[in-house]
Parts: C-alpha cells; structure tokens; sequence
C-alpha cells in the first residue's frame, strides 16, 4: 500500500505517536484538570508539555495561549465566530477551504462583509490586491498559509507586515504548513494560527490548536466546565480554559506531542527538504507525461508538498479508481475548496490530488507515475 | 492504585478499546468522509459502525442522527446554542453541570428566560415543581439524568411525559448514566441526548455524541468542511454533515464503538447490577462511621454509582490528599457543579467523590474505608 493523501491526514505516524497514545490509554488517563490526584496530575503535566511543544515550534510566547481544539475547524471556528462582528469587514481569498469559508458565509448572512482575493492562475495572492481591499472596518485578513488542493503557499511574512502597519488582525489557517514550513507568530505577525494535530504535526485524528499571539477579549464558542473556577456560572476570562469547556482528548494531546518531538528530532529543515525534494521528484515526472496537466506553482520555493494534476480526457475519480486498485491512495474530487477550482478551471471535474509525506519515497512515487502510465492507457 | 474517579473518566477500558485505536492509529487511519479509497472508506465504514452501536443502545431511530462530537459539553452547546433563542424560556436545574449552566448562563445574558428548579435535599426533581414553571414561550426543560455530584436519578420517564403533553423540547444530559442505566429516547420521549464516549460507554476522551430523535432544523455551531457538498461554500443541511466539520477523531470513534461493545457483551443490565451492589456496599460501610457525612439519596433505586461525603470537621481537598497519598484516586472540591452545592450545604467545603465503575470490586471500597479511616485518626 502507498499512503499519498497526508494533505487528509498523515500515515503512518511516528512509532512513539502510536505507543504513547497506547500507553495513556492503558496506564494513566484520567481527567486532566478535573482531579488532584497523581494520574489526573499526570495528564495535566503532560498536556502542559504539549503546550509548550506547540508554543516552541510556532514562537507563541506563553504556552497557556495554545488552545486545543478537536481540528483545525474547530480552531477557525472560535476565532472566526467569536472575534467578527456583524459590521465588520474581513478579507480573505479564493485559495480558502471551507473551514474558513463556510464560518464566512455564515457571518456574511449576519451583515458581515467578505471581500476574497482571488489570485493569480497558480493560486498566489497580490499584496497590493490584498492592500486595495482594505477600509476603515477591516477587521481581519484570513488567508491560509498553503493550499489543499495546489500547494501555493502565501507571503505570510509579507502579508503579516502589512497587516500590522494597517493594525488590522491576521489569521492564518496552518492545515497544510504546519510541521512542514516554518511558521513564527512573532517574526510573521500572527495574531491567531490555527493548526491541525493530525497533519503535518504527526499526531492523532481529534486533535488540533488555536495559537493566540496576544491575548484579546472575544466571546468563546462553547462554554461548560472547565475544571477552574468550579463553583461560578461564568465562563473563566483566563486562557487557555476560556477556550476549552468539557474533557480534553488527552490520548490524543499526548500522542500529538510526541509526534511535535519527533519533528524536532529529525528537523523541521530536514522534513521540508525531503518533502520538496520527493515533490520536485513528482513533478519533474508528471511533466514528462504529455496526458497530464498539472496545476498550481511547479516552483519549490512556491509550494507545499501538494500536487494537482488529472489526465487528459479522464475523470479525476477514475484515475482515482484506478489507483486505489492498484492499492495507491490518493484524493479526488474538491477538496473542500470551492473557490480555487474556479481559479484553475477544474470546476467541473476536480482534481486528482497527491499529497506527499516525510515517510513517503520516490519508489513511491515511481509506482504512481507506472500506475498513472496504465490507467491511461487503459482508457485510450 | 485504586481508581475511583469514573466520574470523571473511567478508569481502565476494556482491552479492546485500547488494542482497537492502537490497530486504527497503526493500520488504517486515514480521513473518514475525504475520499474514495479503502482506507478511508475502512475508516467510514467503522465510524458509521459505531453510530449504529449508539443508536441501538439509546433507540435513535436513525443512526444518522448520532452526531460525533468531541465531548458531552460540546454536544450540549450544539443544541443549546442552535436551538434557544433570546425570547425563550428554558427550565433546567439546580443539578446541573457547568455544561449546562454556563451555556444557560450566557444565553440569558442574550435575553433568554431560565427557571433552574431546586430540587430536594438529596437532589430530586418534583413533577409539579417543573410543570408550574412552564410558560407559553417554554421551549425546553435540560437536565441531567444523574448528578455527577450525588448521584441523584431523576424520573426521565414521567419528565419526558409531560415534556411531551406541553409540547416542550426535552434534552437529556446523559454524562453520568449512558452505558450504567437504560436510555431509551422513544420511550422517554427525549428529544436530544448528549452523551459523552470516554465515561459510562468506556470509550477514549476526545469523543461525545449528540442523539437527535426527530430532525428539527437549528443553526449549526461550527461551519466548515464536511467531506459532503465539498464545491458549496453553504454547509450541508442534512445529518450528520450538518453538525460534523472538520476530521473527525476516528481512533476515538472506533474506540468508542469496542466500548459499546463491551457493554453489550456483558449487559447493560449486569452492569448496573454490579455498580448498584458496589455502591450499597459502600453507603452501608459509609454509614457506620460516625465521622462520615454522606449526601444525596442512600437508596439504590434512585442514584447511580456516585458516592459524596465529607469527614467531620475536614476539608474535602485534605482527605482527597490521604487518600492520595495511599493511591486511592477520588475527586474532591466542587465537581463543576455550582448550585448543588448549595442544595446539600457544602458550598465552602465542597465533597469527596467516589464514583464508582465495573472494575471496581469490593476490595477497592474496603481498602477505601479503612483509609478514610486512618486519615480521620491521624487528623483528630
């Protein structure tokens, strides 16, 4: 079996991600936060941890502003709903998934205004498109680091630049980033990040983080017990339990954070080079197969470890069909993401999407591209 | 140790559960729902496997209507957020968990009426109590089927009943008695019920559900990627989609699913059977030490497996030390629960808790006494 949808969620994970989560089911899960007893203590010390592997790898000041939320969306959600107001004006762009459009679409319809940058054919966003749509009740710019479906990834350090100068808030959705590109909150000026677990940080499904640069006062999403402040009916103001109502998935946060010490180990340098060299690898490949048409930036320095392509006079989920009988996993279709299919022209049709992993090879890649030779040429 | 916080979370899982998230996180954990290929459809297939598991046990009509959440608090702010409305009057309880009273609490800053009935000293709920409080504007009576701080039952039945008379929603928060008590949602004319998967049902933290009977159209409290609709910016308006954006936590969810299992296996009825004795066995030992305090009902037919107490003269935090320190792991202070507190005049010292789950044997509650005996003796 070849795994080459880690844009989904990342297989396999680090060995220690699995024997940890094992270890805390078996040995020590209690309820963080809920107890004073030893094993209660246990998980709080080591979900503490993980907070502070969260806080060191994204440059968060203080580990107690790392929220966990059960997945990205979740994260986006509580930003998004908690910090837009009804007269608000957000910009964000075609590139989005529906984690962050779909919460748009939703504040639009409470008198919210969306302005979404569309970008070039590659998917790369203008700084002075972006700059044009700014006005008085700019709240936010919401933009994601690097693209589900085409890999573009975004100036982040330029867009954040001009969000401080304009002293609006910026919003990065790391889905696709995180654990595999640099992010600093400080160096890039962002004011919230939210990240999945089981992505690019190599932990368990369930898992994921909303990071606060600094701490602003906005409505929680969700509210409930929180082990702190026991006996009042109000919701705590203080991080991160303002944000986290109801028992953390504590197999999950302790899996995580060995998945973020296993990056550390190997190197977040390492991972990408490996990422972008297996990428290169495919793409150079692709190219040389005149039945297929790939999308987005073919430039390394341009993308994540994405590729898009589909062939000539097939649907992408045939090809993927295809594929996945010849035991080769990969997505096809929309990928949540309405908008970047228009920018590509695959509207219509989708796309077949690759998404390469630290464990992944280039024989890996070489059964693709053999598989993709046969199922052409089946078809023709 | 002796665990005695199942409260909380219980404490161990049956084996299958952990050797099943460690074969799903090892095997075949790719993205439920975010593509077409045989891992991700192997991990669609187990998940909807465990929506069946939970509508057999709770009689949801359709196991699409098992809403995956990531615990009971998150369950219960999807329905109180989307359903009440700031004209609305709502009746809950002083027996309520924060995940309740805090949701309640903010609604009402937003205009909502809520009456919270008082109850009797051991807690219970008066049919006539709740009827007078209903209004025309009533849209729903929320209460907890068992306190998590005394153990009190409430007679879901006859509630269900006149809920269903006056033509009033009825939302059960189901934390402390899914997989312990029968939960039937036709037969007890529950509307929804929130459940969290890592107590009674024996499944990891990170996982909860939210059972609907009958589908009544409410906004959503999260937006985003579904897997569905995957090229509309406008969230799906069927079940579970609707309720369910980003990854879910599938190694939890199959977790979960073993845990149901399990108690299928063994019989929901020899289970409540077992906790029962356990429980009388401890209220009899309890109630031989004039030192010992005991709160809410002592009779077997109105509580669960949740023992609270307090030792003459003694603070609750200094009794869950001793026992601590001979590993025996119990909760003390004030459970999240506010309003109890007052009920049972324990709003400076909060309790002891013992919850007691199927592991525990009678050993474990002799090896308690004789504790909190020598504890006593030490301090007098």
């Amino acid at each position: 079996m070849i795994y080459l949808d880690n844009g989904a969620t990342s297989f396999p994970k680090p060995k220690e991600v699995c024997a940890e989560v094992e270890k805390c089911l078996m040995e020590y899960c209690a309820n963080p936060g809920r107890g004073a007893h030893n094993m209660s203590i246990e998980c709080d010390f080591r979900i503490m941890k993980c907070r502070e592997n969260i806080s060191k790898l994204f440059n968060v000041k203080n580990p107690l502003n790392v929220i966990f939320t059960s997945n990205t969306t979740d994260a986006l959600n509580i930003v998004i709903n908690g910090l837009i107001r009804e007269k608000d004006h957000v910009i964000s762009s075609y590139l989005e998934h529906n984690s962050v459009l779909r919460p748009l679409r939703h504040k639009e319809k409470q008198g919210t205004e969306v302005s979404l940058i569309k970008g070039d054919k590659d998917g790369k966003l203008s700084i002075e498109d972006i700059e044009r749509e700014i006005k008085s009740n700019t709240k936010a710019i919401i933009l994601n680091h690097g693209s589900n479906v085409i890999g573009t990834i975004q100036d982040i350090e330029k867009i954040g630049e001009l969000a401080k100068e304009k002293e609006i808030l910026f919003i990065v959705d790391g889905a696709q980033t995180s654990g595999k590109i640099e992010i600093d909150m400080e160096k890039y000026n962002i004011d919230f990040l939210a990240v999945p677990g089981h992505k690019g940080l190599l932990g368990p499904q369930g898992t994921g983080a909303l990071c606060i640069r600094n701490k602003i006062s906005f409505e929680a999403l969700k509210y409930g017990g929180t082990g702190s402040q026991s006996s009042s009916m109000e919701q705590p103001e203080f991080l991160p339990d303002k944000f986290e109502s109801g028992t953390l998935n504590t197999p999950g946060i302790v899996g995580l954070s060995k998945g973020i010490e296993f990056i550390n180990r190997v190197g977040l340098e390492k991972i990408k080079e490996k990422e972008i060299e297996l990428t290169n690898y495919l793409i150079q490949a692709l190219r040389n197969l005149d039945f297929v048409e790939c999308y987005g930036p073919l430039d390394d320095k341009e993308k994540t470890s994405i590729v898009s392509f589909n062939l000539k006079g097939m649907e992408s989920s045939e090809v993927g069909r295809g594929l996945n009988d010849r035991e080769i996993y990969v997505r096809t279709g929309y990928h949540c993401c309405p908008l970047v299919h228009k920018l590509i022209g695959t509207e219509n049709r989708g796309t077949v999407r690759v998404s390469i992993g630290y464990f992944n090879s280039k024989e890996d890649l070489d059964k693709l591209v053999m598989s993709l030779k046969d199922i052409y040429k089946e078809k023709i």
